[in-house]
Formats: structure tokens, sequence, C-alpha cells
């Protein structure tokens, strides 16, 4: 068998995720049946990271095998010529042995997420950021946003439908970019739990709208409960940026 | 009466263009309903520019006249809010005074065409930019499009539906930013003929492609033929940027 890595694009507006459902269209299956029609076989792609419906990915990463090969063009060019005219886009393929595993071996995930802070509502971007209306205060988001990088018990940040054992994760970082009327959240870690991101980007707006003080974060995650901490923000300002190995 | 200037930007996407037609949703029909529900006052919308089918605004002007006085920030939240959830928003609105007209005293049109030059096709820019596979020479691009510039005929840079008496018209500047896949061209004049920018974007993809020398274009203009200039570059990937009175 020959196995391959995809950094995958993908908008994920009208998909339910990347993961096969029973609701709806998945980007999992999406890609899946793109290879089936490139090499006629049938194939399971594992993903780095799941996404929830309306996330996005500028790098999702995925591995598959198949039984014959096929040079890393074919395979790119050839998944992306199936993929058409959905919006999801192999950026890269790539050879890799057999120990590769793209969710395993993953050591760092980094996610994005994208807001526009402006008055008006949004034209391009209003599937792909979140807008808020009234002026946030950046200065507080950004001293807020230290408080969630290291080791903690994020319980405090996971939806209800989290699965994972334990709540305690490492953030390695959280920073956040200011450019006029865009804020971009960068989150790193190893892994995360589910609506982590979501979750903490909520409640850093909640405290550039003076709802929650940049020094009340430490005691939210300390409490370790949902309700203390800020709203979910929306899934279609979120991206999965990078997989690290 | 009460006159309004409003800076506009919209997604041309699913509209059949800024001008009122049978066929079709217009952008300015759009905003002449939003601010009837808002005024309770049949108007008129006169932009300063056409765009055509699939083409983007992001700072169209118009200009319209009502008996009732009401404040800028009513102006524009108003027909925000009754524009919803079009992909039309109004930027900014002023009053102006009764002179002011968007279309006869604009000096200056500045036009933006956005092309992404990569192998892959597009997921979250596919109705906003042009995608070119094969890899652009950008230094020719960049050459070719000084010689844009200045007082030309410009009739072999005019589609066959355009109506201008005469072809004659001057390019205040023709520039091209490049940033890694992306190429952005933007063309400013006092006035343009119909799918002026567009046929000058697709001969600049033309001599990318190494199909036109970036010298040639002195003779193309010369011989006044649409048949010698390049392809007209889809509506998709063009901007009204920004007007100057």
């Amino acid at each position: 068998m020959f196995k391959y890595k995809l950094t995958i694009e993908y908008d994920g507006t009208n998909f339910v995720g990347w993961q096969r459902q029973d609701n709806g269209l998945s980007i999992q299956q999406s890609i899946e049946k793109a290879i089936q029609k490139l090499s006629n076989e049938q194939v399971t792609v594992f993903g780095a990271g799941r996404t929830d419906a309306g996330v996005h990915a500028k790098g999702q990463v995925a591995h598959f095998e198949i039984s014959k090969e096929m040079t890393i063009d074919n395979i790119r060019d050839g998944i992306n010529q199936y993929l058409r005219p959905m919006p999801i886009v192999i950026l890269n393929a790539s050879k890799v042995n057999n120990n590769f595993h793209a969710r395993f071996l993953a050591k760092q995930r980094i996610y994005q997420y994208s807001i526009i802070n402006r008055r008006q509502p949004l034209t391009f971007q209003r599937h792909l950021s979140w807008v808020i209306y009234k002026k946030l205060d950046i200065n507080k988001i950004i001293e807020a946003a230290l408080y969630f990088e290291g080791n903690h018990d994020f319980n405090a940040f996971r939806s209800v439908d989290c699965q994972s054992t334990s709540s305690i994760k490492t953030i390695d970082y959280c920073s956040v970019i200011n450019d006029q009327e865009s804020i971009i959240i960068n989150v790193a870690a190893k892994s995360f739990l589910h609506s982590q991101v979501r979750i903490i980007t909520g409640t850093l707006v909640n405290v550039g709208e003076g709802k929650i003080q940049p020094s009340e974060i430490k005691k939210i995650i300390e409490m370790k409960d949902r309700d203390k901490a800020g709203v979910t923000a929306p899934a279609h300002g979120l991206y999965l940026k990078k997989i690290i190995y």
C-alpha cells in the first residue's frame, strides 16, 4: 500500500463538518469520493482534526492509502478535478511512510478565529468572519488572551457535548492580531476540547465589550464552570489553520 | 429636499449589476427599495459608475434626495437594516449640498482587479477573484501595465456593446501589486469604456502567460482593433474600489 498526506483548504459553509454524518455532506466524504473516482479504490481519509459544520480550513491535514502508486502531482490535481465544483481543494500532496498518521502524530494544531469589528454588516466575508458591531477594546482583548496560555483545566471552555475524559489542556499560545477592523485570534495546542477555541473567542469578545475584565479570566478558568465563561463564537469565523508534525 | 451621499460595498455575485434591469435584481433597485421602506418616499439612487453583473464594489458612490431630513447615522443604519440579508451595505452616509451629483462630479474612478495565481482551484475567493492556474511572469505584467497609462485611443480595449461616441480616454495609473499568489491591478481614470478594465486585465494576463510581449502593448493600442488585444477577464474579479470628487 502507498500512503499519501494531503493538506486541504475548504470553505465549510455548506457542509456538515469534516466528519462523515447521516444528515448531510461532509468534507471527509467528499474527498473520499473524489479519491475513489481517481483511483478506483475505496478509501478512508483520516483527518488531523475534526471541524464542525460551518468551520473552515486553510491547512487541514489528512492521510489515506491506495494500492496503486501515483505521482503526487496526479494525486493533488486528480483529487481537485473530482472535487469540483465544491469549495474543497488539495493544496499539497506528499508521499509518506507507512508509520505516518495525520491524527495521532500531530504535535500541534493551530486554529484561527476571524472577527471583523465594524458597524456595518458584512458583504464579502459574511460566511467567513464574525462581525461585531460594537467597538471592541482591543488592548483588553490582547491582555486577556495571555491568561489562556499554559496548562489549565479548561472545563469552563468546552461545550456540553464534549466527550473528553480530561479537560486539562496546554495552550502553547493565544495571540491577537489587529489590523484596522480585522481581529485575528490564533490559538495553538497539541489538542483541544470541543468548542474550546470558539468559547475562548466568545469570552475575549465579551472582554472587548467590557462585560468581563481581563484579570477575571484567571478566576473564570479556576471556577471550571461553563456558565462563568463567555458566549460561544459562531462556527463561521473559525479556521483550522495549520497542523504541525 | 435633502440630498445624501452614500458609499456602498457589495458582493455583486447574485445581482444583474448596478443598474435596474428587467431580468433580475440590481444593486440600485435593492438600495432604492430599502430607502423607500426607511423614508416612505419613492426615490431614485444615482450611482457614480455602473457595474456589470457579477462585478463587486468596495466604494461605489451614489446620491438620492428625500423631503424629510434624517441624521446620517439613521440613513446608514436604517438602509443597512432594510438591505438585510443581501450582501449590500452602506459603509458611509453624508449630507451633501444640492449641487452634488455622484456621476457627473466624479473626478476619478478607481477599479481594482483581483487575480489569484495558483495551481489549485479557489475556495473562499471563488466568486471574488480570477484564478489563473499557469504561473504568470509578474515582471512582464508590471512592465506591460505602464503602456496603458496616459491618453490613448482605447478602441481595442472596449466591448462591442460599448456605447461611447469616443474611445479616447486618459488612464491616470495602471499599477500592479503582487503579494505571494495574489496579483492586484489598480486602474484609475476619470471615466472608462465598457469592459475596459476587464480587457486590460485579460491582456495583462496574456502578457504574464508569455502570449503577448510587454512591448507589443503599444502597437496593440495603436491598431485600435479589439481582436488584437487579449481576453476579457471575468466579471467576478473586478471591484469598483473608490470614487474621487
